[in-house]
């Protein structure tokens, strides 16, 4: 009987999901899963449940920019809190769709890509320059990206990708779902990986 | 050069305070580290963050029941969600206040046993009744609890828990500070204990 895989709901504006991005790949292959990458958009989400970013939120603001660089540490990957933060991230969402509607093989490559682009070197990913050149690192033209970022075929599956998350539960980002159990947060993968192990 | 304690910061109707109760002691004690627990009222809390209990949030409600019942599994410590939740533990916490400042080795039993009470019985713990049953496992007299909640002086320290809570940081509970460092939720013990080993 085939494995169904991991599946990852993520905003790239998400530093939680920039680190679980991090560290997802080597635990579903200790446990010989694949992965499911959903771009959405955090916004519609934030309005299903009332929240906000936390560096929106008193006390919770710096706590969370503490957290976040610690997190990275304890987990030994690279971050500098980005500027602007948050950005719009429909665009890069949507080239991951396109990316992935053709079965490129470079649609993980954008993903970390683009993550890495934000949460390591703070370019602005809301901007087509900055778009154009992750692009242009995968050898993808500017105007494909662009022609990708215009098409309504692709936009519609992004609101599709945003109403699955929120059916399946979504409540903040990442958001994992694993043979139907859904885990919530970057701090959540030992128990994901319990979960694979035992069912517990 | 004497080392400081681990400052725990909680709420008796705080169930990731319940959890962290279980697992902390263990914790400080491979570290040579005491705990200060320290009684506050998340209501405050809340107020000044903005937020409200997740199991008032849409989406979040539904899973944090279930969080809640598999982080409890993941630790191998036993849970039931009370009903009601939440409720009000000024009157626990007062209890917790005035055995502290006898310096009676019983504080750290009651809070245990409150904590048991709540989230492992289902007792209402914002009823006096339920307090009394726990101080009679440790033979305190009803009267003297009783006392204990309508005095001033322990209800000023209530008070400047919460203060000194929110001065510290405090966006949720369980809040933790060890050597002015901050860590927030159960699931940053294993931070904890990284910052213990290596201040990473």
């Amino acid at each position: 009987m085939p494995v169904s895989p991991i599946t990852l709901f993520f905003d790239f504006s998400s530093p939680y999901s920039y680190l679980a991005s991090t560290q997802i790949e080597a635990l579903a292959a200790r446990h010989d899963r694949g992965i499911e990458w959903v771009p959405v958009l955090l916004g519609p989400v934030f309005a299903a449940t009332g929240s906000r970013p936390l560096t929106q939120q008193p006390l919770k603001a710096e706590y969370s920019l503490l957290d976040l660089a610690r997190t990275a540490r304890f987990l030994g990957v690279p971050y500098r809190h980005p500027q602007p933060f948050p950005v719009a991230t429909q665009q890069a969402a949507r080239v991951t769709i396109a990316l992935q509607q053709a079965r490129s093989p470079l649609a993980v490559d954008w993903i970390h890509r683009v993550f890495e682009a934000y949460f390591v070197h703070g370019h602005d990913i809301s901007a087509m320059p900055a778009l154009h050149a992750v692009g242009a690192g995968l050898h993808l033209p500017p105007a494909q990206i662009d022609a990708w970022c215009a098409d309504a075929q692709v936009k519609d599956r992004l609101r599709a990708n945003v109403e699955r998350a929120l059916h399946a539960g979504m409540c903040g980002a990442p958001f994992f779902v694993v043979d139907d159990e859904p885990f919530w947060g970057v701090d959540r993968l030992p128990q994901l990986e319990r979960w694979l192990q035992a069912r517990f």
